[in-house]
């Protein structure tokens, strides 16, 4: 990257500086009998856990487990949230009433609340799971549920979200913070946003997500199936939760961004 | 009732001082698409509002209309807890685990807290619904359940429930305030228990309820299906939510107690 | 009606022959504790039965009882299919992936088909509900994944849905016999589908529904919101299951339809 | 064992006929997205296949999948019927009114039937799950509501369960082909019935199975965690479905019947 092609990102100076980025997964995506996330595992190496609340996964039991060990290891606790549909595990498109996404959310934001305030600590933020991700990156009125609701909850929570994404610039209209996030398993088409999960070529292979983790990190590039880079501003990156070798590729990368130097830290405030 | 022959109720001095009784109800008892309850209703006329969490019933666009109402008219907000089971409504016994009883409870706790906090108000306590009620009355391992997982989310929780249930025994043991509720419109064993639902008699005709009421809560006795009285400490009466006539009910027992000089109160702390 | 305008409906002929109409509702639509139609009584005017199975509505006891009923009264039973969605009664659309909508619709026919043998007779047709109902007037994919899952099912079973549908094209091309029905409470638009639910006008007056029947039966017309009239050839007419006045405004309908000398019967072969 | 110790079981003639011997697994007891049970794998080795039907594990195309190679390869269906309780996995007693159970299990099998009449074959026996399956071992009314509900589904359907238990009295006595099952890998009591799956020494080591197929198979008898032997006459074996090395056990015991002259074959009438 040029210097001066566009601006370094958050807490980078030109004078260096260090680079510091936070790394989250997807935890706590087992059911009842079902487990899917090997959750203590990525707690040794994520700085902040997007907890499943009981809509596409998450048992109360498991969301108690990982806030418990989360609170334990200072990993800060964010609520995924998603459609009601354990059946399609949140990832299809509901054409939720705008209201009721929003009663949706609060509820649980609230649920998984009652775990991190037993384990002595709070939730910190939202991220959208699975379709309702996809779907607020362009649905204008459920993008605006989701930010009503965390409003309405507490305007200290923040928002994690793709860049670009209306969830993102309404929560910051709205006066909360909005962390962008790259992803080191997902292929991007040319204007930033993910490839379904269906499509040939969606899932980056492992080998390639360290390099990749350290682009996004330490120059906020990112490659695309077009072909060429995209600049890409985060300041978190996702580490997905339930592929076997989830834990693996989350130490990897990790290990990959440290000999870089980046600082790996959690983006929500202490 | 003679003099000296029991301690008088809480509140309740020999030197002429006010009767204080709360009136309580099941509210939110509907599910999406289905109502039961007639929720703005009763929140004219109780003081505390059992709100239920989504496990036997509680859509949240219905808990968070409810606690919205609820907030205004300064109507105290409780988390009815329950087995998970909207099929049977709760009124199954589930030999659920502890330990994941108690993670249900904090659950449905924290998704009520979600709304109750987005309506400037909280939680002010717990009780137990349909056939988790009737459980904890003896049931040692779910009343103990239930009581840390109150513990764990916050000891300024009070509970609700039958006097004389493990449950508050437990409830007091651990530090948490105990409250006692008697029943308007179901039977009394001798033994002080309810007279199981689906039993003949179980329910007390509409004419009965007030001076019923009446009787609890000025001199904490109740008459029973075997016959004659029981004495019965309760500080709230219990105005079933879910019967066609349930505002009319409870208009009148509140106009029953108010004529015989009882002023109607929330249990819990300002 | 111009003669010779456009053909008249099924057995109805230029000699005096009778028309002869099906009346359909939904039923069933409670769940658990929670019920919304009278069954029985819809169960003494309609010809065919749109039983709930369970995705948007309907219990296993309801279904049991429901079916126990129609095979008693002679009256037709089908599975109203829906997308998996209690919490939204079916009402919203979900991008439900084909091989899994074929799939869903197999379990509900065949849950329905247990109750229905019990009851001495058979699951006869096959209709969608709600958002799903909505979603096969045009969605491809979903369209054919319905008539799949009937035809994997048994050719027998016939096809209820909105003229000019897709879902009803596809039948007739997968050689299921495709039943056109009309509605005498829903709002047209010019192209023959239903006013959206939630706009206004999308529900017409109870006075106004016999008329409008006897329109649609005996001369397989219908007015539209755009003003004017549009031809629409029905073979069933559904009389909504789910609003307090169900059943006397199906019982309405009936004494018009038959008093201008249409024939009352299910359009399931015998 | 003596000759006239007891009778020699089913088919097994005292002049040299072959013993006949099904093997019964659990299948299909994923949900959604999460997988628990090899079917395919199973689907080699075992005669009998008991799938969950969508109350504590199965989603409509896990169900749809394992009866198309069922069908196939020529193994029986059978019904695995479960309380609703996917949270539970069924492993949780719930006191289910028996009418609710009657219609729940019509409901199961009728879902499980559409599956297999697609692929060609029918539902050929019921088998309760979990906590059902040691419930209506002693519990008389829920054991009634079973058979009720399979004598009214079908009389030809038989019923797979414990030896001993109240549901294959029951079964017998309503005229249904009741057929006793052992367990290859759990612990029997004294008196027959499972040692609870949560108490040590539950689960039989793998290395044990083999030798406790054959005899249990050849010889009729099992051990027991009090010590000594007692007579099971069974004609059908479980080898347990949701261990990661079911398949590996599976053949294990097939290959040891064989070698000790056993024919493996589905009880259930072809």
């Amino acid at each position: 990257m040029l210097a001066g092609d566009r601006p370094f990102p958050f807490e980078c100076g030109d004078n260096g500086a260090v680079t510091t980025i936070d790394l989250n997964a997807d935890l706590g995506e087992g059911f009842g009998r079902w487990t899917l996330t090997d959750d203590a595992g990525l707690l040794d190496v994520i700085t902040s856990a997007n907890v499943a609340c009981g809509y596409h996964a998450g048992d109360p039991q498991t969301m108690d487990r990982v806030c418990r060990i989360a609170a334990e290891r200072g990993v800060a606790i964010g609520a995924q949230v998603s459609y009601r549909d354990l059946a399609g595990f949140g990832r299809r498109f509901i054409d939720t009433d705008p209201a009721d996404l929003e009663a949706d959310v609060l509820y649980q934001v609230g649920a998984l609340e009652a775990f991190a305030r037993a384990a002595g600590t709070r939730v910190a933020y939202v991220k959208p799971h699975g379709a309702l991700y996809n779907a607020v990156v362009h649905h204008e009125a459920q993008a605006a549920a989701v930010v009503a609701a965390v409003q309405r909850y507490d305007g200290q929570l923040d928002l994690l979200g793709l860049p670009g994404s209306r969830l993102l610039a309404l929560a910051g209209e709205a006066g909360l913070r909005a962390v962008a996030e790259g992803f080191v398993d997902r292929a991007y088409t040319a204007d930033g946003t993910l490839l379904p999960r269906n499509e040939s070529g969606a899932i980056v292979a492992e080998a390639g997500r360290p390099a990749r983790a350290v682009r996004l990190a330490m120059d906020q590039r990112v490659d695309t199936v077009a072909g060429g880079e995209i600049p890409m501003r985060v300041e978190s990156l996702c580490v997905h939760g339930d592929s076997p070798d989830a834990v693996a590729t989350a130490r990897d990368v990790r290990a990959a961004l440290e000999s870089a130097g980046a600082a790996i830290r959690a983006f929500v405030a202490e």
